[in-house]
């Protein structure tokens, strides 16, 4: 198995990416290949005491990187040696068998769909990261790839979701909810009243094991293993996670510094506080799913530590060894929804892309 | 000043709604009318201890009661003598300053436009929860009396909740922001580029302290005291908002009792954590007004207790003395925003309503 990473994006590139990438290989029997400027690459392998590159890991060299402001789809086309642009063509051309990246996640994506391209049949690329729930965790897919969404695009979320959830995530015959602003039947916008349709034919057909609509609240209480919702919706809903749980911490922390007796206390539920964080951390994942591409793509978060790239190449190992994208083309006649396409003109942004 | 409580309205009703009304009375000098069946009013008072009505106390009787259950637009026109629509009807005609329901969003929501009325040239009223951030608190408007939005019901959005932030929460020149997935001027859907493009407007008028896109995490820590978006956006918000707090609560208090040791952390901690927990309590704001009505109301939260309808009638007096609709009167000829509506004929749900 070899996992090509990105060596230059994120926050912390090259030294965080290189160091997971050394810390994959140690715990492992991947191959890794770092993608960047050889030189930057191995002055962060020295200075973690190597004289010669570790077991497993390769470098593979790139002049330049796409810097987090630039115009993903811009940068992506204008920077033909970018550790981005090398590292998706091996991934393209059998160099690896899934790729990991802490970079702009606009190029990646459209990175991903122009070189990679998607599984035959599927319309978008989706972003998919696990969420914890109160009795294990979710599937939140789209959360953030397209902000305006047809019926179409979620009912094959939603396979994609489900795919994921049972191969990855090991669980049976997931429950799949669509993400709405109440239970009924009859809440949200167009959107929701179409997609709702389409998902109670693909579980009378026995495709997915739709729950019906679930609210933010209840999936967060673990009503259902997939919560599937338009990029823009999924956006608010994982950013106000993260907000919130920010928002909490940080006053946590000032419960617990405000006097002597409180400090005390905090050193007495320290250790198990921390596991707590720990489950709250998006190190612990590692990364995102982009699921629809034909090859396994992974989006680590833009300020991934070490450890955060090492949990996101095992990451892109097991979905390389799920072959989540095969299942993909093997259903492609249920995955593809219906035909018509229900955005309307204005909102609708497949032609200024070409897809329609 | 007079405030009308709809005593049959949430699930804690009439006990909570009643002791709630008797305890905002003795606190303060305004008279609360409670509308309900007299009977089960009475006898919650007796039971209170009184044996006579307590100062500032009056009832006005209404046989029936509108349960959660029911169809809202269906059960407010069925049902006449029901409390909602005999204290909205009393509201209409003077009989008070303000109201405020725990009962259903719905039934209040279609009640109130249809009997009390929007202000003149409003186009929709909107739901505006206050919620607290880490540097004090925001206003979110709408958070779910709109799933469908055009750009001119958002800049509606906007003024009211600016002047919701100016006159209630006593903030200068409130920052406005417009949720969004992402902050540059780009993000979102149509809905969010065209309505970025009225906010501007208004900001180079000098009319809203407009500040730019968004994210719900920046929300959280602060980025402005108005956020802008259309009700279902503001509903996935704000319940994943619950759902998140609730997961690190409970999450929490499994950490605390999870042995002798962090037992004896909780205790040292306890006084300063429920000062948190406080502050995250929806209780302790008590109600999230409906803006755009032309006569104060509050919803209050449907599981309210007696001191969360207590702090809803202290807020609809606050609302009734700052005469927001009387301002958005006067301010008409802003607040029109632009004339024509963007929503193309499918997603549209003001025809069905009558509304154009």
């Amino acid at each position: 198995m070899k996992i090509i990473v990105d060596a230059m994006g994120g926050d912390n590139a090259p030294e965080e990416t290189v160091k997971g990438g050394v810390l994959a290989a140690s715990q492992s029997d991947y191959d890794i290949i770092l993608v960047g400027k050889g030189e930057e690459i191995l002055r962060v392998i020295e200075k973690e005491g190597y004289k010669e590159l570790p077991r497993g890991i390769e470098i593979v060299n790139a002049t330049q990187v796409i810097e987090t402001e630039e115009d993903p789809a811009m940068a992506f086309r204008v920077k033909e040696d970018s550790s981005l642009t090398v590292a998706l063509n091996l991934l393209r051309d059998g160099g690896g068998d899934a790729l990991v990246s802490a970079g702009s996640t606009g190029a990646l994506l459209s990175g991903a769909t122009l070189v990679v391209k998607r599984v035959r049949g599927i319309r978008r690329a989706a972003l998919a990261p696990v969420i914890p729930s109160t009795t294990g965790s979710f599937v939140l897919i789209d959360c953030g790839a397209n902000s305006d969404c047809s019926p179409e695009y979620l009912i094959q979320f939603a396979y994609m979701g489900s795919f994921y959830a049972e191969d990855i995530l090991r669980i049976q015959s997931p429950r799949v909810g669509l993400l709405n602003n109440g239970t009924e039947r009859t809440k949200g916008t167009q959107l929701q009243l179409d997609t709702y349709g389409l998902l109670e034919k693909a579980k009378q057909e026995g495709h997915l094991n739709f729950v019906g609509n679930v609210e933010a609240k209840d999936a967060m209480m673990g009503a259902c293993d997939v919560v599937v919702c338009d990029g823009f919706t999924g956006n608010i809903f994982l950013k106000s996670i993260e907000g919130t749980a920010s928002l909490i911490m940080s006053q946590l922390k000032s419960v617990f510094l405000s006097g002597p007796k409180t400090k005390v206390g905090a050193l007495l539920v320290k250790k198990d506080l921390s596991a707590l964080k720990e489950k709250l951390n998006p190190d612990a994942i590692g990364g995102t799913p982009l699921l629809g591409i034909s090859k396994p793509v992974i989006k680590a978060h833009g300020s991934s530590s070490a450890q955060a790239i090492a949990n996101a190449i095992k990451q892109a190992a097991l979905a390389a060894d799920a072959d989540i994208s095969g299942k993909l083309s093997e259903n492609a006649h249920k995955v593809g929804g219906q035909s018509k396409c229900n955005l309307n003109q204005r909102n609708c942004d497949q032609k200024k892309r070409g897809c329609i």
